[in-house]
């Protein structure tokens, strides 16, 4: 009975993707009589929480919150953060029942389901936990893995190629273009190798209207970037490069990280950076280093034949009795492109 | 108002699919007051035609045929080949109207539209021709080009490789395995390089239930299978040979084909041996020598990575700025595997 308010709830949260981070989008609404009669969503790191949000905009409309619903998608908060605990809140406001989502995974956050029974409200929990688990993956993997949640995109030909026989790889795939451009908006972290950088020079910027330009993270190993003038190191938005290398040198607002470089070693300092999600974009061997870390998969093909040319993932080797495998969650084509949604079949 | 009978003539048509080449498939219904009183389908080449059948069966269940309509997917013939014209059998018949899919795009079957309506015979044109021209467009390349419909049929990983690196190719798909039987239950001809007999000693036969063995095509350009035994050689199945070598030796069954080897060399002599259809199943080398003759790509994807090994088109080479293009007219999925049907985006 619950569901649609949940599902209201959860469109809600999805207005704070990419924005909220490493925190978790979260939704809610007050709902009286059958009736929503607010609604709010966590908007930005450090920003008010849902909870409070919709709990102050039925306030301000005079309305009387005794005997109301809270449908929330996350377990609110009973802890001091950067804002007061949402909990307080609550059994203060009158409200007699709090309908859940899923309980909040972060183990700092104190369990606010147990403090708001004890003050006799009424709790339901696991409301299409399922989907809301879905909306949080980054920030349940980021508390519980204390790593980031890893994407891998790629787009390539039937044949499996990122590029020709001479090196040529602009715009392999153009009619779904826009969702690299929203995946760009809502993962924290865009990761490219150096090579790329000097091959296509990219901004890795989101050009979605109204959207928010992600960290980039360049893995110049060697160092080949150092002193050199790229897109990727305007300052319109953090950077943050890895590299082996002590003596390269980039622009001051540049994080250099002097690390080993291996997968392990890179999540490890993304992580304490704040770093929830990276979307690795390439090349060929940075997506086989990768290719074993990854949560998600995201493949374009192009309906085009390549023949000889650059393997999408290069120098990495898995054998026909056990390769990585993956199911597709969701595919979508037009005329001459195909899109695929995978996560790896199995993984601890 | 016809779509619904002709709908039944297609279905009825397809039953002769793979059995009738390279006769077209075709199916017929004899309608009379709005339902349908008989059927026919051309079963087999040699056999009687869908017309005939249907009247036939009309007459013997002792239905009187004045007035009535036949619903036919191709254009009546009217001339003597294996079986007498169905022009005159449908006139005699007392048959009023005659509702057809497409005219025969034969030249030598001689205009049947014409000859009915001589004879006072409405002739309504035209009714489903798209999936009419879908159902006959082995016959049509045939007959109008003077070659075989040309399928490719590839299975490989995510990453376009059909081996892994050390060779092993079996089974990269599984789920979905039974529609490439239906394929060689329906093509003329498979058609395989010597080295995929060689290393995996294929049977390219069908294994359905009432299924046909296709006419096994086997390149052999050097001739390193001669005298030696493999079970595509078995004598379950016609079997063609091309090889550029004089000395090689086959069993006594196998067509030897001395020839240039070239793809156009190749389709030449199997116009010439009736075959109207041939799937091309490979390996690499030969994909890469047909793609840019493909009618149809059948692409069979299995969500593996391999990364370093065999490439779905080894030895093709193509541009980034002029490659080959297909649009994706049928695609189906399961949790692990990837069907795409393919037909090329510009032939001439």
């Amino acid at each position: 009975m619950y569901e649609r308010f949940m599902k209201r709830a959860i469109e809600l949260a999805k207005k704070g993707l990419g924005r909220v981070n490493p925190n978790p989008p979260v939704g809610a609404v007050v709902v009286k009589e059958g009736r929503i009669i607010s609604e709010g969503f966590h908007p930005y790191f450090g920003g008010p929480h849902a909870e409070r949000v919709a709990i102050e905009s039925a306030k301000r409309k005079g309305e009387d919150l005794t005997g109301t619903t809270l449908v929330v998608t996350l377990e609110p908060c009973d802890h001091h953060g950067k804002t007061p605990p949402c909990t307080d809140l609550i059994i203060e406001s009158g409200i007699k029942k709090v309908v859940i989502g899923m309980r909040d995974p972060n183990p700092v956050s104190g369990s606010g389901v147990e403090k708001l029974k004890k003050h006799g409200i009424e709790v339901v929990e696991g409301v299409l936990e399922e989907e809301v688990k879905k909306l949080c993956e980054f920030f349940i993997t980021y508390v519980t893995e204390n790593r980031p949640f890893i994407a891998l995109k790629y787009a390539s030909t039937l044949d499996g190629k990122i590029a020709d026989a001479e090196g040529n790889s602009k715009w392999i795939t153009q009619d779904l273009r826009h969702k690299a451009h929203e995946m760009r908006n809502v993962y924290s972290a865009v990761l490219v190798g150096a090579r790329t950088v000097l091959k296509d020079d990219p901004r890795l910027t989101c050009r979605l209207k109204g959207g928010r330009n992600p960290t980039r993270v360049i893995l110049d190993r060697r160092g080949i970037l150092s002193g050199g003038s790229y897109r990727v190191f305007e300052d319109n938005a953090r950077v943050i490069v890895f590299t082996e290398n002590k003596e390269a040198k980039y622009p001051v607002h540049v994080e250099k990280v002097l690390n080993d470089c291996s997968v392990g070693g890179i999540l490890k300092v993304l992580y304490e950076k704040g770093v929830d999600s990276v979307l690795v974009e390439g090349g060929s061997e940075v997506l086989g280093e990768f290719l074993e870390y990854a949560d998600v998969v995201f493949a374009f093909y192009s309906t085009k034949v390549f023949g000889e040319g650059l393997d999408v993932f290069s120098g990495y080797r898995s054998s026909v009795s056990d390769p990585p495998r993956f199911r597709i969650v969701r595919s979508e084509h037009t005329d001459t492109e195909l899109f695929l949604e995978m996560r790896p079949c199995s993984r601890g």
